[in-house]
């Protein structure tokens, strides 16, 4: 796993990149680096977890299911992502790396 | 709670400073700003939730009981400690605040 959020940046911006910084049973920690990426029309997330996220560098903005406004993310913008909630990413910076950290808490921890 | 990571520095340094980011069942995100403070000789936390700590501006330095090393902390690396793991503040840079982010599980959640 990565020792440092910002070591070995993808060099390929082809794709986004994901890379565990800690996956322990219930919480899993990832950085993501987005370069331009955006979630394709009409695509929606809609995941089993609850994440958090925030921006650490670049920009995005999130559109999320019956709200009409984006949610726009600069450096230090954190967000909460309850599971079930669909999402999607609109845009990324297009003008360098956008680093995210995403905390994921898994459903087996809700029930405890 | 702060909507962004960087804002309402605390003016005054006497004191770290703590404000949540993120407080929901069984997962608490914490931005912890310390301005060269450090754990008081001989004390060591033992906290009863596992933590995983990131510093994002600064540098700062732990101790770990039993491991006879520092393990620095510069902007970007992190850190997993787990519940129980006595540990201590050695150092927090004195030329400006140091920026922790801290995910805090609680043991409510690890036995879903």
């Amino acid at each position: 796993m990565l020792k440092n959020l910002f070591d070995a940046l993808p060099i390929d911006s082809t794709d986004e990149a994901f890379d565990d910084l800690l996956n322990v049973p219930g919480l899993r920690i990832e950085r993501i680096v987005s370069h331009g990426q955006a979630s394709a029309p009409g695509f929606w997330y809609e995941q089993a977890t609850d994440e958090w996220v925030i921006v650490l560098q670049g920009q995005a903005s999130l559109e999320v299911e019956g709200d009409g406004n984006l949610v726009v993310l600069e450096k230090g913008d954190h967000y909460w992502i309850p599971s079930g909630l669909r999402h999607r990413i609109n845009s990324t910076a297009s003008d360098g790396p956008t680093i995210w950290l995403a905390v994921h808490r898994s459903p087996s921890q809700q029930h405890g």
